[in-house]
């Protein structure tokens, strides 16, 4: 094989872990540089590619580029830049292959969701068209686990961890309070459309805590809701709800909405918990807390899940490992092979069948009263919150590091974006 | 000494490290049995005096009273409830007198913040009054680290670790996708009108992270605080804000205020952060997330500081040494001796200098500007979130204990409280 450069981008929102497969990457890429050159890496994602805003990893110590494994968000920047389609904006797609030529860039090594990997699937397309030798490899990375084919996706694994813990914790606090003050603890997490990170409240059950989930696959009634409430209060002194930004009324309106949109189109959500709060307050009476805990969940990698870490590396290797065997479109996955003991070996996808797919919550792991999880979604989510892994800390603070981040020099000539 | 039980509660909105207290005030008195009897604990905190609900803890194992080192929470219940004046409701006073006769209780050891110490104060001087002998001893808990003459309080360690780890996490998070996406991220914490959980997000400038502080202790501006927000973004491309949930507008009115008020009197607060984000938002356009982290922060027993836990043991512990010593009225303190090396030694207060008094944050642990902490407070707050301590995982989730709590048969007629 002819000696190429790789590209690799992260894109659209971070996770604790993400950075474990960009380590897994690069390190992998490090031991055939005799087949891979250089790694350069987008600067805030593929908005450093349009620019030419390439960074040099091989500036990076092993030791730095190891710590990427304990360091939650992107190291390189990501970004919210969704290409357009191929007939809409075929200028940026070109000079994204200009810019792969003028840097003799062989691999292209996209590490992102949904949005993404369509992104990656155009561009392996457009090499093809244009007769520019490219294999393009999606890393899959999403906190929202909503990528068809792979079982699970970094980053959910972990969120799913800080959910349960966080949730076991208010819930312990708010029992103590119940009995004179706050009855009600309401967390509203993130997952957009797929109800995964809220379903990992429902791990709870296991400790006997009560735990009220809204799902956004579930229509929001509220009078079933509110009874589902007053029944654990009753029972149990107290009632913990998670909600989903994405949960909804059966008009589709959120019961976060803001009015705002990212740059994706996806309506900008937050805000869910406050609301629900209020519902049981009016009808109910109970005095509530809540919190929205927004990044703090995806960024959490002082309370990572040793699984999610662990696969977040492999499927970064896997993606050097599938380009140096010559595929092209492709994604690596997690395929499980059993749940308990938890087994799984890395599997392979078509970009084409990932793109633009999204995998919602099956019915059967949704409790029949649409409020808590089944035995099979237990079953699923338990070994992906398996383990932790800390990073090291330094004066009472994670150790997380800083790269440089050096400049690759410039080419070619400057580029709107 | 004559042989006596014990009575112990918990008291106000509990904590990370409030059950270490509880171990190290158990384990103690199981070691002086033929002084200190039972050690009775009420449930839900004083209302189980006043209602004759006890909890036996000798039918606790030595294991789960170990384990409550590692579990957040009150694991005999909390409660809100703060008795009137002397004057205004004797009745209670007296009540609390007879249950503590009838269960042969010459300790009473009280855990809680300012309001329990008050509280505590009055019935060690009801029991001179009444001549019936007690010996009352305050513990200090509280994660707003309100409490005189103590360089610290049990829960606030641990509070100011969970604000600064995850404020440190979040600004990676906003870093990596403020290029084309978030550039301000809000964190909403709590501390009342003390600052001093707000001022741990302070200790990121180690780090080099932008965060600007709005602290209940300095009148919020505006004008000021956008000027600074929009100089870090220019900066640094983004900007982290911690405010704390007692930050007020010029005319006293809170930023989070929301109308209700608990059982003492104090305005509950939350929801400040969505308020600031907006008002970054409209002045300067930048696109925002924000959390509020509630009892989140103040039951995360998996990132506690192990100093804090340290020092909650060590005063549950030294409570009961006082009271074996003979002491009334008083509360064990931490002394700290200096700042690096962290030394302090256990020291002690006398409850009429502790009661109903408010420690705010020194007037030189702010910047200048109004908006950060100076080095002193840097200095200060250092040694309380220094180590780890992490509680054993079964499952993926922390191993947290739940006890008994068997009931003391009753000897009295019922009481309404």
């Amino acid at each position: 094989m002819a000696k190429k450069n790789a590209f690799y981008a992260q894109s659209g929102g971070v996770t604790a872990v993400i950075n474990a497969s960009a380590c897994g990457l690069i390190e992998t890429a490090r031991k055939h540089k005799d087949i891979i050159g250089k790694v350069y890496a987008g600067r805030n994602g593929i908005i450093g590619a349009l620019t030419e805003d390439l960074i040099d990893t091989g500036k990076e110590s092993d030791a730095d580029i190891a710590a990427l494994r304990y360091t939650p968000s992107g190291a390189f920047g990501s970004c919210r830049y969704k290409l357009k389609s191929l007939e809409a904006n075929k200028r940026e797609y070109e000079r994204l292959i200009a810019i792969f030529k003028a840097h003799n860039i062989g691999y292209f090594f996209y590490n992102g969701g949904g949005d993404s990997a369509d992104t990656c699937f155009k561009i392996s397309q457009l090499s093809e068209s244009l007769s520019y030798p490219l294999q393009a490899i999606h890393v899959p990375k999403t906190i929202d686990n909503d990528l068809p084919i792979t079982d699970c996706c970094p980053g959910f694994g972990s969120v799913a961890k800080y959910v349960a813990v966080s949730t076991l914790e208010a819930s312990f606090d708010v029992k103590s309070m119940a009995k004179t003050s706050t009855k009600i603890f309401v967390l509203e997490v993130m997952g957009r459309h797929a109800g995964w990170i809220a379903a990992a409240g429902g791990l709870l059950v296991d400790h006997d805590i009560p735990v009220v989930i809204l799902f956004p696959e579930v229509v929001f009634d509220q009078k079933k809701f509110l009874a589902k409430v007053d029944a654990n209060v009753m029972k149990f002194g107290y009632c913990t709800v998670v909600v989903s930004e994405g949960c909804h009324y059966p008009d589709g309106k959120f019961l976060a909405e803001q009015g705002t949109t990212d740059a994706f189109g996806h309506a900008q959500l937050g805000g869910a918990a406050p609301v629900v709060a209020n519902i049981i307050k009016e009808a109910l009476g109970y005095k509530f807390h809540w919190a929205v805990s927004d990044y703090l969940q995806r960024s959490a990698r002082h309370i990572a899940s040793k699984t999610d870490v662990k696969q977040a590396y492999q499927l970064g290797r896997a993606a050097v490992e599938l380009a140096l065997k010559g595929s092209n479109a492709v994604m690596p996955t997690i395929q499980r092979l059993s749940d308990v003991p938890y087994k799984y070996r890395i599997g392979v996808a078509d970009l084409k069948d990932v793109a633009n797919v999204e995998k919602f919550m099956p019915k059967d792991f949704i409790s029949r009263d649409g409020f808590g999880i089944t035995e099979k979604c237990r079953r699923y989510l338990l070994p992906l919150i398996q383990g932790e892994d800390y990073p090291k800390y330094v004066d009472g603070l994670p150790q997380y590091v800083t790269l440089k981040n050096i400049a690759v020099p410039k080419k070619l000539a400057a580029f709107k974006v």
